[in-house]
């Protein structure tokens, strides 16, 4: 046995907190006043990725209550529990953009009239949102479709719809891309890295992704903001999808919100590992190999493979 | 501030859900219709991946109660605890299993005589499947034995038990494999995602993988349906083992259930990130370097790297 | 429907259970007979992966409190908050460490001055540890600043702290790596794993990496236990830092221990997918491109892409 | 400190369990042995009181969504949280109703027959039950206006509703009465006791209340079997309707099932304390006041004190 | 056994639940026409027992954070965990407040300005409460004392504050005293129901009480709204402290608000079981004895037994 | 609308917790400094009722596990659970009864030497308390059968075991007055008043009780700590065995200790609402009918009434 230190813990029980405290408070105050600008309200609340997580987990249950929802549902019931979710998850996702639209507008604290426009506002991008639901739904009808379609080694479209981490992705990137498109871009990430956490899929909630879309294995998949996909698309494990360089304004910072990232027209395959980088337009019906490394356009029905190019 | 948009939504509280609960219900309805022969028994119940999470958790614990399960067991209780999760695991399985069966069958209803029997034929399977722990345990023992001899960070056998994903990832598929021998397709496949998600690594449940098998870091792995392993085989990150190409029927249709993954002999290396793809058998005691791309066979004791082949 | 077996299960209600678990309990005992060096209290207490979990969470909390905390947690709240959670979690990193050592010192039963040696030393590493954690903040400030300088898709630092997984996994292992320094390698590597788990980026505890660490995407990402990585290192998705051979000692066994793993000077970008193997330094301000296979040295200032090498 | 005694307690960690159990064992085998007949199933399984408390609040709420139901519920909402949670109680309810017909069967292993007999039984009795709910809720309605109309204390119909432990009793009990009238006298005795200890207000299941009944404070209020109660009647606390003696038969065994306790007629009100034994008749509008002892009928518009009788 | 009903039921699987949730909307709505000036705002929002139990326990471990506070907390962490705790209960406290303030109202929606100054009126309410806790410590702490020193199975005050129920009621008392003060008598009574459930002893909130209370056993105590009570009162089980009778207003409406229960002075000690009823004083010093039955004023240093008066 | 007083509080959000939470902790000081003496280790650990709570219940579980254990429970796997949860509930009570055996011994902080003889006494009562585990099971099987013999209401031995509240109170009490033997006061008291909230009877720990014992309806009684009673007693609700007065040492402190309630010998029956005081005896046999108050001893086989003494 080691030889002990010499020690005042014992037979002390505290941890001398106070010490700690202190010096963690001192470095929260050091960071709030040096990037302030950056740390938007200064330390004031923010939304929750567990709040989140709980609700878009809500929301797939009611796109799909009998498979995705609880085991005691049935035909006689399911209606019910879509009205009780649904209203259950606009409310929690209704609390976390008041705090993503008080984040933006740097409230710090709230008069009567900034408050009124805050809800309002808030209520309004959630309403708005939630009559997009049924247009999700019926895209991940077909993208559950394209897998059963696109894989042997799938029995129904049950299985696909619980089993596949790609349908899991595509339903998390639904449902972000339409926070996006709302400007509710923090809330929009926050749903896309639980998807990443949960199936190693990184789908950047700003890629524009029309229905039919498949992702096999998945994990490794990396797909940019500014990617737009066409219908019926199919991707393997380890794709790529990303930016070539990031072009920077005059002083040096990064510019921020062009299109880098690629186009893939309708029916393109990309198998696994490969990658395409840049703005660049891969023609529909084409096939991108496994391995492939692609930094420019390719015409439609192309079939690209690792000698090939 | 933005401006506002006009509004119905205020002071009203609602979220005027009837309308969205009628579209997505009709939704449902018309998926129903036209899918019915893909989504077997129409909206009934079905396996559920929440439970099946927590059934296999528990028959992980039942096989290594003091490495696996709660901090309070020791010698004098692991067999209390043995006996009673096992019952509960058993029990759980049962009531899936009935669910995959009856799916199978499209029952909507029961009979009292279709009821009898379903009960009885799950009840079997079920047991079936528990006279096989002990196996399924001696198996990965020898798992554990060939990580802490594979890899130079392992220090103890308990640590590669509790930290390795790979161990993990061999304890499910041991687990979906005897399920998928026993035609529970479904079960097993739900089990097999559930390794894929918390491990990055995904071994189509039937695979068939001998013992002493091994796979370093894993994330990335994915090994196919047909794929056949034999003893210690080790595998690093990112190794595909797939299938080359979907023969087709003559309707154009995907032929399902042809063998079409490769069969590793015993005592294979594979390093992270190579590709091994179609019904390729690669010879006992052969290394297959990072990064090669396979499509042939190679016979015992080759070693293959990136720029031998 | 298929015929049934015969069976003598039915109309009893249980499943046999006792033959079961006592062949499952010979399979323990054989193994604790015959690996009893390996494992090393024979089936004693062990550090529990859950309670870890739950440590390291909490800890995250600590650190951040109003970004990674509690949704109703605010400024006037926040240091209670991070004194009342910091002592839950020295308590329970307490109990686990006494764990690990005991299980270290092969301890099976205490004699009232084993125990108090133990109680004293885990009091002192736990200490000890605390005190770093203001250290740990300051470092993963300047992670997060890393970061958000090098995305051109980042909006504002919180986005940063809350959704990035290369920041989860840095976090992880800033605690991760004081433990390992503090020969805590077991739970260590418990922790590694569980941001392993979570990420997708397999950081050994043993890694020495300095400030301003960005990972981007990182699934697939690994890191060896001999790395060392300078300020301001860049990675992204799928960089291996690994080991090149395993030396063996006389008798066949690995070496274990030995410097293996690749140095990354200041500045380094390694770009997607790309290998670095060996005990190799990478020299400062270096970048290396997407899918490069390096297994040498390369001087400052290098660019090493594909086809450059 | 006192003097230790010998000991082989420690340092082993256990507690020799193994005793415990089995004479534990033994006395549950000896029990088994001898009250079979009282004990009719021989150990299986039994109606679960946990059960039960959750099922009956469920059914409280559905009764009473926007009172007693999650705060979260409004007017849009709550059908669907009647409908839904109305088929969580019923399927909750109708295991419970299995549990208790097979314990009166003495079933211990069901035949296909028998188990669909019981379950067809079990699935009539419960949505007989469930029809009787509208008339439960009228009934309640006329107890919370007799409340309100009765105490001086209260201010509003709600506050009655959700303050009074008299309401939760008599809501108890209406729903322990209607399957107390369908045989099921175990489940509701079960209901009848959780009532009890919440409001220490102790009604048999058997008895016949009408509606406006209103129990004031309650604490220590005793309502036999066999006691029917007319419209408008208060009770205050520590009322006892008992039984005065109980006849035997022959034998020497009690005589079941005979009417043994009071009639209340409409309007009667008796005070604090008081207590009224056998199978008497309280007039219509008759008062009895406090700690009075009454053993025999007495006129409608009778006006009873301690001194008076 | 018995013969079965002709049924519908089976082997359809649900309730037919429509005909319920309707017939149970119905019912629901004609109470709303009906009793709308009884029940306030009409259905809507309301406060929560469950919350407010919660809430209420939060303060009792404020108050008494070592003794009645989780297990782990010490003299190091307790001030931490009051501050937090103390947050987390007026938080919740102002939600409820905000609720039974509305509900006063009659607010169904809310303008900006009128839900402002709710807000504030609230906030202005919790405030004043909250500054009242060190007060009502003050008066508990002289309430322990009380029942150390008139219990001689009494051993520490520990177990006084721990196991004595009538310690307790009054600390529920005291909080939903103070509330009763500031017009929230809905959320002040439902705290009193709250310990009358958990106590048997019914103190209305509206009872005036001053320190070094003590009521031993307390089963079936009863404390009216209008009681006062001086200092170092002792109480027995069963005690009520009751109104003679209801003065009705010339429309036949009972009375509400006059003061019509007993006055207690200093030092008072009344045995179990004994009833004082209307607004009568028992003077300073007095002594009641067991089941005593009294409408009467007595002087001072009076001693009333059953025989005596 | 009231007018809104003026106010500081909007719109910061805080509650100027500081203030309030340095007034509590100044009023702990206080109490600590000035009751030391009475509050035995000056804010240290103290036992748990929340853990012990859990603790009795898991005994009760353990001493009935299929009527009152959980519900998956058969004769197949009860002696599994029997043998776990008695780990947990000796565990659990061990727990507690070193910070009892702490807070008597006013320890603060242990030496080694103190802390081990601390745990080898705990350990040994523990110990001890388990192995009357059988004894108490014997018991509480002759008072269900007891209750089930007395009650024309009861139809099986199962429904009195599982519904009757004097069953529930005489299994706390048997447990609980085990520990009072062992000097376990603290927490026999606590385990007393957790039977005393749920069923409104009031036994002390202390309490003499043999076996066949019967309290039906329960609701108020009282059992004084010296209380002695024989076998198949029999008692009903709001009965009292209580001390006529309290004799005090010469510097008028009471005296603690001396037998001051009644005995009562075998087969008394005591009706409800009966009082009898002081350290008298009731004759084997012998009948107190209701409402009687007695405070003299009586000869075997009375029979008092009201009228009759």
């Amino acid at each position: 046995m080691k030889q002990l230190p010499e020690t005042d813990l014992y037979p002390k029980q505290g941890w001398h907190l106070e010490t700690i405290v202190n010096e963690l408070k001192e470095l929260r105050q050091a960071w709030r006043q040096e990037y302030n600008h950056l740390d938007l309200n200064n330390g004031h609340y923010f939304p929750s990725q567990e709040v989140l997580h709980h609700t878009v987990k809500t929301l797939a249950h009611v796109l799909f209550p009998l498979r995705l929802g609880p085991a005691h549902l049935n035909t006689e019931t399911e209606d019910y529990y879509v009205g009780l979710k649904l209203d259950t998850a606009l409310n929690s996702l209704f609390a976390q953009v008041k705090l993503e639209l008080a984040y933006n507008y740097q409230f710090q604290s709230y008069s009567p009239d900034e408050n009124f426009h805050l809800e309002i506002q808030a209520k309004q991008l959630v309403y708005d949102f939630a009559k997009t639901l049924p247009t999700i739904r019926k895209n991940l009808d077909l993208d559950v479709l394209a897998a059963f379609n696109g894989d042997p080694a799938a029995r129904t479209v049950d299985e696909v719809l619980i089993c596949y981490p790609g349908i899991k992705a595509i339903l998390y990137h639904r449902i972000a891309h339409e926070l996006y498109l709302k400007d509710l871009t923090l809330i929009a990430r926050m749903i896309a890295e639980l998807a990443h956490s949960e199936t190693g899929i990184d789908i950047h909630p700003g890629a524009t992704i029309d229905s039919g879309f498949f992702i096999d294995h998945g994990t490794g998949v990396v797909i940019g903001e500014t990617s737009v996909i066409g219908k019926n698309v199919r991707l393997y494990q380890a794709v790529t999808l990303g930016a070539k360089s990031f072009p920077k304004n005059i002083d040096g910072s990064l510019q921020k919100g062009l299109p880098r990232h690629p186009v893939l027209e309708d029916d393109v395959v990309i198998y696994a590992g490969a990658t395409v980088l840049g703005h660049v337009t891969i023609g529909q019906g084409s096939t991108i190999g496994s391995n492939v490394w692609l930094t420019h356009a390719v015409p439609p029905h192309s079939y690209i493979t690792q000698s090939s190019h």
